[in-house]
């Protein structure tokens, strides 16, 4: 039986590709379909986002729609809009069909107004299509957005065996079964049953007395955010979602929760590297500029009031032009510490560890610059006298600087995504290039000035 | 029944934070009880890790291992590890048995090995006591370190009536029924069903006749982030974990990899800022110390090294002074490129979507820093001649330079991450200080080398 194993790490290998482009351009059908029922949905559509357009669309006219419903949502989002603006109507509502509401109002959404209509009005399951309207409705960052209309839901008034009968109806409908949410007669969510539960009762006894009235739920305004928050803290695999007056409405499951930390996590990163907007290694030229121009152009006016600032001090550069050669090491420096210390307090913040004490962070990070500062000061006198044969004064001032530039940039990293936090502004947007830029113009600032204290020129 | 909606938004005041420490304070244990009670055990965690070492034991102690057993797997582990420290073995042993073999098994590795084995041998049951040595055994970076060995099983020789019947005994342990996994005689993984395909069945089926044989599983060795990518990828619930066998030795579920994921993404935005190893914006200034003074070294070495570049080039320095204030700009701006394209490329790797193909990501860096480098260079040489008042060769040369920094810029901070991905280290180490610090010295380089070019001193 070991030879069964299954090898669950797919690996798309460029002679696979080339197989299916072959299978393509000769219209095998046969063979192209034997080769392509043997993968998971998610590996077809891996193999899709490799082929051109023609080739990928040839695929999924060809794939049943049970299958390419699924393969779509796997697709890269901008293959798949390709892909659908080579459909018509009729078909994209064919795969409409396949696919959870969730998932549905998904891919309608991505379409043209116009469009949605004319895909709409060819859902042929009327529930289906009035469940996806509504779905369409809501904003798709918040729970309305996430949440799913498939659950299995029952009545407080019914019994564990008339139950087990209905769900079985129900339950067909729903990929996976988390939790029953059962309701009053007004449809309002008041408790909640697991199958497990269901299957340990007696069958002659009611729901109202075996359902656990304890049920978290989130509204279907909420923010997407904060319901990926409650699900991870309480461990949830699904939440219902209700409206105002506690409608039973709809459900999310944990794997969109997962996709809106991933979301959440790239755009982070992203923004902390200076990056605007969700882009990806694949996309357009223009869509790569449009996404980083921006902050380069910020660094670049931060770069250009560097020069007025040393332009300003120019008798030091006459006078003290041994000072020149460290303003990369003051500025890189001032830099770093910046970018450190916004990004502990960034994650501190997305993470709930910090806590409203500014004051007290404050103090700690002019501490910890204190520290570092003394530190690289330190080895940085010892090597700008022998390397560099500084004057007792100058080394005093890059000295100075240093820690002081250190200490500087390390409370403006802490300060700021504190303060744009409190103001209700993303924190993350104020990590990368921007503490950088601002720390290189405020570190060389206050490095010139330092010297004109010390060296008075 | 409106009033009765929960909010599911546990709010840490300082108030309640306050009332706590009161009641601890007088011992009035009876309204702790109450109070604490009314909060998930999640909440409860969050509201002890405010509290000092000697409240959070008195809590603990006042509380039921039943509760208190969750309420330390939620808490800060820094303040997990202080409290454990002042429990008793037999004490650790009895929240020990209300967890599951995962958790268990977590908690007792952050032990101190001898204590390990008190703890161990102080608890009662000796399956889970079996199970959890178990598990102590495999790396906490596999699939087995993240195992919990609670799972429902059933023989492919059972009926259908039969298999409800024992799941119920089964089933009890379990706090989530995921899938049932299907076994043959020599324990090995053959298939799996869920409890709904086993409702809708009839009774007096065999298990044989209905299992689904296509089961994902992974080997007990695999590296965790593998098991998360493929957990992802296929959107599974949960994924059994066999031996090189294919015996069923446990399974993972979502939870644990949703906290692999979150780690993952904390490091990669560390590491990504210029930090080392998982600190927290709560640790001590000495471990946030030892997490950024090396990569605060790294830069300075990386500003030293500018240093003696500018000092090799000292005759620029008096026959062309102006071009001495456009060194930050260009340090900035090679930086921020750099940055930009290295992050892009770290993430398209850790998404596979960026293929092998290095040469072709390699040009479209080359015309994207050749764009950004005309827009920011038009700038530049307009301002530049207004504001500085620079000769035409100098604008020449500041624009050249910028251009060609950016697009080296870029290129490195491609080829890097790729390069180290190829040899297999982890490519999240080649983003933030390292690049910023290459492409500034490099930077620097580029820019006096061309000025010599072009100036000709």
């Amino acid at each position: 039986m070991s030879e069964e194993k299954e090898n669950i790490q797919f690996q798309l290998t460029e002679e696979l590709v080339e197989q299916v482009e072959q299978l393509i351009e000769v219209q095998n059908d046969k063979e192209l379909h034997k080769l392509l029922d043997e993968f998971h949905y998610a590996d077809v559509a891996e193999i899709l986002d490799e082929l051109n357009l023609e080739e990928a669309i040839y695929v999924i006219k060809l794939l049943d729609s049970e299958t390419t419903s699924d393969i779509l949502m796997e697709m890269d989002e901008d293959n798949r809009e390709k892909v659908l603006k080579n459909l018509s109507a009729k078909e994209i509502a064919e795969e409409i069909e396949e696919l959870d509401t969730d998932d549905a109002a998904d891919i309608i959404s991505e379409l043209s107004e116009e469009r949605q209509l004319a895909v709409i009005a060819h859902i042929e399951d009327e529930e289906h299509k009035a469940e996806i309207t509504e779905l369409l409705a809501y904003d798709e960052d918040t729970a309305g957005g996430l949440m799913a209309k498939e659950l299995v839901k029952v009545y407080e008034t019914w019994t564990v065996a008339g139950c087990l009968r209905r769900i079985r109806g129900q339950a067909k409908e729903v990929t996976r079964v988390h939790s029953i949410y059962v309701v009053d007669k007004k449809e309002k969510l008041i408790g909640r049953l697991s199958l497990k539960d269901l299957i340990v009762a007696k069958s002659e006894q009611k729901i109202a007395d075996i359902y656990i009235t304890s049920v978290d739920s989130v509204n279907v305004n909420d923010d997407a955010e904060d319901v990926a928050k409650v699900m991870l803290k309480y461990d949830l695999e699904a939440i219902p979602v209700v409206d105002d007056n506690q409608k039973l409405l709809g459900r999310i499951t944990i794997d969109d929760i997962v996709d809106v930390m991933k979301e959440e996590a790239e755009k982070d990163y992203q923004l902390a590297a200076g990056i605007t907007s969700g882009v990806e290694a694949d996309d357009s030229i223009w869509e790569l500029t449009k996404a980083r121009l921006p902050w380069l152009l910020i660094g670049m006016f931060g770069g250009l009031g560097a020069a007025s600032i040393i332009n300003g001090f120019s008798d030091a550069m006459v006078k003290f032009p041994v000072l020149l050669i460290f303003i990369p090491l003051i500025q890189a420096t001032a830099g770093n510490v910046g970018v450190q210390s916004s990004a502990i307090v960034v994650q501190g913040l997305a993470n709930g560890t910090i806590s409203g004490k500014i004051l007290s962070r404050l103090l700690k990070e002019f501490l910890l610059g204190l520290v570092n500062g003394l530190a690289i000061a330190a080895i940085v006198l010892v090597i700008s006298h022998f390397a560099f044969h500084t004057t007792y004064y100058e080394s005093l001032t890059i000295c100075v600087a240093l820690i002081t530039v250190i200490i500087m940039a390390a409370l403006i990293g802490t300060f700021i995504p504190i303060f744009l936090d409190k103001r209700g502004i993303d924190a993350a947007v104020a990590t990368g290039p921007f503490i950088t830029t601002s720390n290189d113009v405020f570190g060389i600032f206050i490095y010139f000035l330092i010297a004109k204290l010390i060296l008075g020129f």
